[in-house]
């Protein structure tokens, strides 16, 4: 017997963190897919206006077991 | 608050150039997929058939923002 | 004219053989997916009980052209 | 005179942060290995079950100095 | 009409976090940079003494606009 | 005897191409640097609004020889 | 409460093939590791000896659970 | 006094397996080459049609010592 | 049965484009390999003298069907 | 209290060897910017003429302390 | 019949060159581990100190036979 | 006008230092191939027996220029 689980990418970005995007992302993913199993963070980038962070911003790969 | 996108990876070949084929990829994803922000430029090759380019493929990773 | 393809990441896990895991990824693909055209081996991984490998795993992308 | 240090992969799970995950896995290492100088984060990943994240996991390369 | 940007790296430790460190370069850079746009973690790293974590650093990219 | 020379990264975008983008870095680092020799496209991206493509954007790493 | 695991690197051949070799691999270094959960194969490569394959050499980093 | 040996990448389908075709590809090389020591799977795909793999392909270096 | 192809690395510098140099590396290459089949852009660069770009140029790797 | 540090890439040629590069690209980088802390060697070449070695050379990432 | 070896890395630093801290750090490992066979040269770099050299440093992979 | 050049990769032993493997490793190749203009170094590494390093080996990429 074998299972399948397939990867997605998002990005998401927060006014707070880092971990805060993580789970905003998650939030988010799982509206839409069921069995999400784990995440692998990719890529940390921050956005910056006038020498302030204005944003936390992460991709992750989201994997999802298929019934 | 939060905005979240997700990333998804085509191939698309065209007859003429690699912009040609970015072109098309936007083109035929924005059918299907709303609200494109971008894309990434991951490869590019060419076909050859009896010492001629017969086609320029690009992979591109394109951006949505999910609503 | 050009031609697209979508190109999408599955994780499956095959009890006997990284192969197996691969052919029921690509038979599992095809029930949801039309005119998959390969699949590209990114990771092989093997899961592990009291010494023994429990499980054969692969990432691969799998690419499929677009109607 | 030449100075030698090791370097060991050590991977740690946190219910908390990431940033606990590190601390956790240095607490841990110390307790077998002398003179850590210091550690890389790898990766992170996150666990997630019900859309709720459970672990936030590290892959640290740890450095110690051999005396 | 083109617009153009510039990119340098940086290397920032906290006592207390990366996000601090990140916060701390971001300020440090904005003294001498105008019009910073953003910056991507390239690496993280803590340093160790007598198994306490005193440091942590990371390695970014800032980019800024050009005027 | 020996020569030097230093790299730096500029990101650039272009209304209209890859290939002008390239040259409008080239000549707005003219500018400020001189005795440049070359660049490397390091990556490729085009923004897009409304599914059309309003920028391709190109980041190049620039060599210029020290006096 | 946090999990801590470490991972290991070794490089197993074998003279039938890449399963076999990894098979060998774990076997063997579960006599000196407990705890085993994982392994994930970094290369693959083959030995050859006048036009015949004569190694099947795989390198796997291996994971154990600390107690 | 010193050895040298060349690298030459070499690409191979079989109908069976990944195994088979690093055998034929060895096979191959053989005809044309001498004293080849050794091969490093660089990437392993399948290619697919109607839901079937049909041909599973590696990308193989191939190392021959020069007399 | 099997097939197989051999990659090989050129590099091409063109007055005028990188599409142009592809076109003349691939045309080059035809004059003494048979049965090329594609090629793959690993890198771009330009080489510049007095703040203008005086080549275009990629390295590509061309596979070629062996008979 | 946070330390930061900038990091520059430059490339050095010298008619000796790699090492002799190296002191070379740190003397020179030692005239406008103080406070050097270290270097990555990342890559190394050679440049050839009618079958001699005629420059060793060597792309360094250069970190200096801000003051 | 298969036979296994062991990778560890280890980081070594000589006040005179690199290839001293290679032998250095071979000289320790050989210390406490047996049947070394071979090492990799992963990463160089050189500790600086008011614009002098003071440390040539190599981290390696060294390989070792388990018996 | 375009320029078209060759790059071939090459393994090189020396007993005594990378550097001289590199120089027998030109020596060699410039016996069969004509209009060398430089060459990479893409790894390095030692062999060692009884605690010795016996071996100082390099991997390179050779670029010709085609007549």
């Amino acid at each position: 017997m074998s299972s399948v689980a397939r990867v997605t990418t998002i990005t998401v970005r927060s006014d707070t963190s880092f971990e805060d995007a993580i789970r905003s992302g998650i939030e988010r993913a799982s509206q839409t897919l069921r069995h999400i199993s784990g995440a692998w963070v990719k890529d940390q980038t921050v956005t910056i206006e006038e020498g302030k962070i204005t944003g936390w911003q992460v991709v992750i790969e989201v994997t999802f077991v298929l019934e």
